[in-house]
């Protein structure tokens, strides 16, 4: 960053320089834990901090339509473990060849070594929040839920606490497992914990199952598709250099 | 905090105590900002920090399936604005005494004030990420894409930035005025810019819209609705305090 774009970008709203560098180092440094959980418990202090992390969260109309599973209990586990291996297996058959082999190799889920699980569920139909924002877009509960999800995701890796989130599951039996009423959906069921290490990349981007896409082929000017205009070559420069990535992991 | 309890929450991965509380800061300090909004500029260098945090959000299979729409032009914004005021007027029929009188008084976008506006749009159909967890949750892709808007959102706290979320606003429109794709789905349209104010407790708190729900309201031991366990007393107790909320606001 030159002294000159430091100045500019001065306000009196802004962080301090460590206060914004946790920020970054959070959102840079956050993974999707599945193979690195130890069998340190997670303190209820700490606990307390994420889940009121998740319930600030923005919501449409103010209606907070989150709620909170938390799961120890190991028959519960093993129900759901079980959910995910057949489900895993039935994902499997979409693979053949290196792929599959690929695909096999991957850890997918911690479960049962993770200090808890959490299954964080929508509330779809709540009265609070009067609608408001919900009549035009239906879906903003479940996007207000998965706001949830990321904010606790990030205070989870500012306290050295891992979030793994695991989407291959029978959505029917998870919510027959966790008695879940009809009327709510389970947006994220997560595995969470204290972890030996955070890893420098993703997994999947290290194990060469996809690569990280160039913030510059994700960005469109006024419309979809639109031709870049001449004045925005110092913006993508900026981001080609996606400078923050070396600062903050 | 105790001394004891401290120390028990402390681990190698966990950042320092400012870091930390930058990334509180941003989670509780977060606004949805739709009135304050400066007639300043946001720098390349600053957007190009905000896009790259919602470039690092997770993403099942690392698909990362989002697209950034950046809106300068003030034809296009025209055009939103009067999605937004049909949508608002539709809204505003679900209303009526007190309640729409609260409604009127709200205000819910910043589409023409905002330095710039941003549509972040969802590809649905991407082969990036090879199907890994769609498969089975074919919804993924768009919690992933929400995921990047609330990376996005908490970047910008940080920066001093502020965004709103506009979600009363036809979809089949907003599509039509950006261009947007079939087989994408615009998942927010954001209002992005300096701010000459946060403020203290979500709008629609201030006014009267909503309360904010006790977080010991929405969680759930082991099953939705379970009876709560003896040995949860102190996670509720410490849940019922909320304590964060004093250190980082």
């Amino acid at each position: 960053m030159t002294d000159n774009s430091a100045s500019r970008d001065e306000n009196e709203h802004r962080f301090s320089d460590e206060e914004r560098r946790g920020v970054y180092r959070a959102i840079y440094g956050r993974r999707d834990v599945r193979s690195h959980f130890t069998s340190d418990q997670i303190s209820d202090v700490v606990l307390a901090r994420l889940l009121s992390a998740a319930n600030h969260a923005p919501s449409v109309g103010f209606m907070q339509p989150w709620e909170f599973i938390i799961i120890r209990d190991s028959e519960v586990r093993r129900a759901i473990y079980e959910n995910f291996e057949n489900a895993n297996r039935r994902a499997s058959e979409a693979y053949e060849g290196n792929r599959l082999g690929r695909y096999e190799a991957l850890k997918l889920e911690g479960i049962r070594e993770a200090a808890i699980n959490l299954c964080i569920v929508c509330d779809r139909t709540t009265s609070r929040g009067h609608g408001l924002g919900r009549n035009t877009m239906p879906e903003t509960a479940i996007y207000s839920t998965v706001c949830a999800v990321q904010n606790l995701w990030l205070a989870a890796r500012a306290e050295g606490i891992g979030v793994g989130w695991v989407s291959i599951l029978d959505p029917d039996l998870l919510r027959q497992s966790l008695s879940i009423p009809e009327n709510f959906e389970p947006v994220a069921y997560l595995c969470v914990g204290p972890v030996a290490e955070f890893e420098a990349v993703p997994e999947l981007e290290a194990k060469g199952w996809e690569e990280r896409r160039p913030l510059t082929a994700a960005v469109h000017f006024d419309r979809y598709g639109h031709p870049v205009q001449p004045d925005a070559a110092d913006l993508l420069q900026l981001l080609e250099e996606d400078p923050l990535t070396e600062d903050t992991q």
